[in-house]
């Protein structure tokens, strides 16, 4: 079996053991991954860009980590397979930020 | 070659083609996950709990492949293996909510 | 004097004593407003519409207060008054949300 | 009358003529606030350090108001006055943060 569906076992059997899927719809599930987010945002808060990679890393797995869990979660829900969607973005992005307008900027594709 | 190698090379090569490492430091990659992820709630924004599921599942989709595409980066930057840190993660969220505990109640840990 | 005078000058006190301007730049300042906000959301996380009222007032009054407190210093950063930017932006919403569009709909302005 | 008064008032009639006070739940104003606080830091996304002030000061002006407008009408929803929860905060983070202890350094409370 791949590691993904082992990953997306285990998220499962833990929130069945805990009865949780109750809490889980899709609102909510989204609102988690964003306070997920703030979280390891938190690390690197009013750091300089020079300190930019002096995080410790075990709390960017675990930030990261939990970013990811829920993430699968909202997928699962939705029957979506998080590598087809991430490639089907990645070519909608190469139709918004072409090579040779987007190339060594930063811009939002409205603004190239 | 998995899955998960193909769409982090894809990724990568996405990256690379338009120069973008350069802005891709740990803290504005972070800082995009964070906004990706509000752009995922803003799908749910002023909806009542009945209304949760009835979402467009094409903007989920391209959200949620916002927030992971930036995650994956994240983690490659920091060698991090996606599905190992979510496996630890669970194996800590076990402790910290053991399931005689955190059964059907959706307490923070520091409040069981 | 008037009070929102004399907030803005115990924040700049506060953020003095402790020579904190060094770390209050634009983009930290930004960082922290969204931070604090995932604070208050956290409050309302896995909760549903029916005990979205029951959350302990104490908190919110805490996080709503670091969510201010940032904006504010924020403000004066820019020499912006917070009262004339909310003015304003009530008039530009007031173009993007007529009255006999958004009545009663929930709509973004760009589907209505 | 004073100034925020006005605004509170404007903020009110401008909810009450297009009906949204049935959308207006403290979960989705803290989730409203949460949204425009990530669109106020896409400003600063991918800019280093040296970029984080040449900002556009009407986009900065326009998404603070919008974080305040929200951040204003859940203070009114809970009759919390925004000057005085900002000043009982100072005093708390007074305690949390000695100046003694804090003096030129970024640390959360919890690592002085």
């Amino acid at each position: 079996m791949d590691k993904y569906k082992i990953v997306i076992e285990e998220l499962l059997k833990f929130r069945n053991e805990r009865d949780w899927e109750q809490f889980h719809d899709s609102k909510n599930l989204a609102l988690a991954i964003s306070i997920e987010a703030a979280e390891l945002n938190e690390l690197f808060l009013w750091k300089k860009d020079s300190e930019s990679e002096n995080i410790n890393i075990e709390k960017i797995k675990e930030e990261l980590a939990d970013i990811l869990s829920y993430s699968f979660l909202l997928a699962e829900k939705h029957n979506l397979n998080v590598f087809d969607i991430v490639l089907d973005k990645i070519k909608l992005n190469a139709e918004k930020y072409p090579v040779e307008k987007a190339k060594g900027t930063a811009k939002k594709y409205n603004e190239l």
